[in-house]
């Protein structure tokens, strides 16, 4: 299905398809509506007709991040431009914050400058509020829309997500397997990947018949201090914990920094698991084993994905990649 | 002096000089060829001018660096992307690689796509053969240039640089001051920065008249363990020292863990110094003391000097910032 169908369907040539697509004003309103319903029935946005003819593009996609300075974001967005630069796209980068009316306003400033798709890096811009999400539904009315490890469910929306609540299952469960039984969960974020995170550590207790206890999961942010601390109260109130798992390495570092403090030997009376595989994990001594999250992985498919739905291939909405353990020194098993 | 000035100058209209700018057709070549002439004489770039009327402007800045997971490198995009979007610019961001033509083609690349002004982030842009930087001073010819920590003479280029070798010289200088006679540096790299940086220490040992040992000056990129094992070596070879400085906290972080497999006292009977006061600086036992180069300030600088240009106000070509040392636990001064 291409440009030729909505021509001969539309009954008009294909250079007014062409005018319809450019915006020209050299086409009656009657003509361009039939074009627009011809190209609505057959389920195509107009982009994807206009790229395949090399048309009304700008060569250029929108890279949303809340802070590329943070290690694990930082990855990602170079991994995407160099996948998006080898397929002849510039990428525009933005970094919003948090601050929802900030990511609102700057996907609407990418949609106004013409950019091709926009990838959205990370789950922060999703919110439990779907009315928050609206801004990412109303931009894929327009082009497509890339979520890097998050999903939400909508037209023209593509997510691809590392499989983080089966990867804090699996090593949870390892821990437990091998004889913790008092496993602190510190994490980073409350958000959608955040949550995943948080179920997988509540399952694996769950399944293992260990009960959840509420002073083992602790938000801290990605603060190595506040991590630190938050352990030193623990020890401090005689709650004994033989294992800490975390959502991000920074937190992994809080928790060795503890250990190191209160001559606590890790891994042998203290277990400690990182996330992300970051450079942080080989900085310590002993150095952290950590899930990969696979953050290359994650952005050379979505980039393929993109060209994909480009190309107007068959393209999966939601795809899973799966993380891998690395085994390093802070655990036994 | 303004468009108006070149408008009198030239004895053709304002509309007219707007029509040169813009590369309108409906000039004739005469009267174009005598505003180019004016504008020349002036010493003004057609691009500050259109900027000034608001014309021809994509608000758009190219951001080149070699490599955008690089913890220094990310933390520069960022605050440059911060620094710009608050001036009400789109960012590109161009991950080139240290590849020569990479770097080449990118450049005009960004200048195809109209951009306002290139950023090149790092030193490695630059090439001790002064033919390879001609691309940097041919892209000068269009648009401002802003060179982040490094230092290229010409029209239209604009550098801000940390004092790295101050830096460097006075970290060392103490060391010697407090009793270090063995003194090992070792570096990431042999770009311009990276050749400052060695200036710096090489200078300290020159005038406290310390020898400059071949031995106690090796390069190993931005490699923990290749840092490890160049001191682990040193060490079987009974080559004594008390005390690394290095050009990246990642070699501090090697030379640390070197300490640590051979039950040296950190900073007892090894001082060690990091550079660049990264997040890596934290996450370390003890923590590191290190070199704040103030990325930070060195990007809100250079928006700042390029907002300047795109004024046409009087902008100085080449600013100085000067690095903190932020004292921890691996020196005793």
């Amino acid at each position: 299905m291409n440009i030729y169908d909505v021509s001969k369907k539309a009954g008009v040539s294909i250079a007014t398809v062409s005018r319809v697509l450019n915006g020209n004003t050299n086409v009656s309103e009657k003509t361009k509506q039939r074009v627009l319903d011809v190209m609505d029935e057959l389920g195509y946005t107009p982009n994807v007709f206009a790229r395949g003819l090399g048309l009304n593009t700008m060569k250029t996609i929108g890279i949303m991040c809340t802070d590329s300075s943070d290690v694990y974001l930082a990855n990602a967005v170079y991994y995407l431009e160099q996948e998006l630069r080898i397929q002849g796209y510039d990428c525009i980068l933005c970094c919003t914050g948090t601050n929802h009316e900030n990511k609102k306003k700057y996907t609407e400033l990418l949609l106004s400058k013409r950019v091709d798709g926009i990838i959205f890096v990370g789950s922060k811009f999703l919110d439990e509020e779907p009315s928050c999400n609206a801004y990412i539904i109303d931009a894929a009315k327009t082009i497509p829309v890339m979520l890097v490890n998050c999903y939400l469910k909508g037209n023209n929306i593509y997510c691809t997500q590392c499989d983080d609540e089966t990867a804090v299952y699996s090593v949870t469960d390892s821990l437990i397997k091998s004889g913790h039984t008092n496993i602190v969960y510190l994490y980073t974020s409350t958000s959608q990947s955040g949550q995943n995170k948080l179920a997988g550590y509540k399952k694996a207790l769950e399944l293992n018949h260990l009960p959840l206890k509420k002073e083992f999961m602790q938000l801290c942010n990605k603060d190595i201090l506040r991590a630190k601390e938050y352990l030193t109260g623990l020890f401090a109130d005689n709650i004994s914990f033989d294992a800490v798992v975390t959502s991000d390495d920074s937190l992994a570092v809080g928790a060795l920094k503890f250990a190191y403090e209160h001559h606590i030997p890790v891994p042998q009376d203290l277990s400690i698991v990182g996330y992300n595989n970051s450079i942080l994990a080989r900085c310590t001594e002993p150095e952290l084993t950590s899930i990969d999250s696979k953050v290359e992985a994650l952005c050379t498919t979505t980039v393929n994905t993109l060209m994909g739905v480009f190309n107007g291939s068959d393209v999966p909405s939601r795809t899973h990649i799966t993380a891998d353990l690395i085994k390093r020194n802070t655990t036994l098993f």
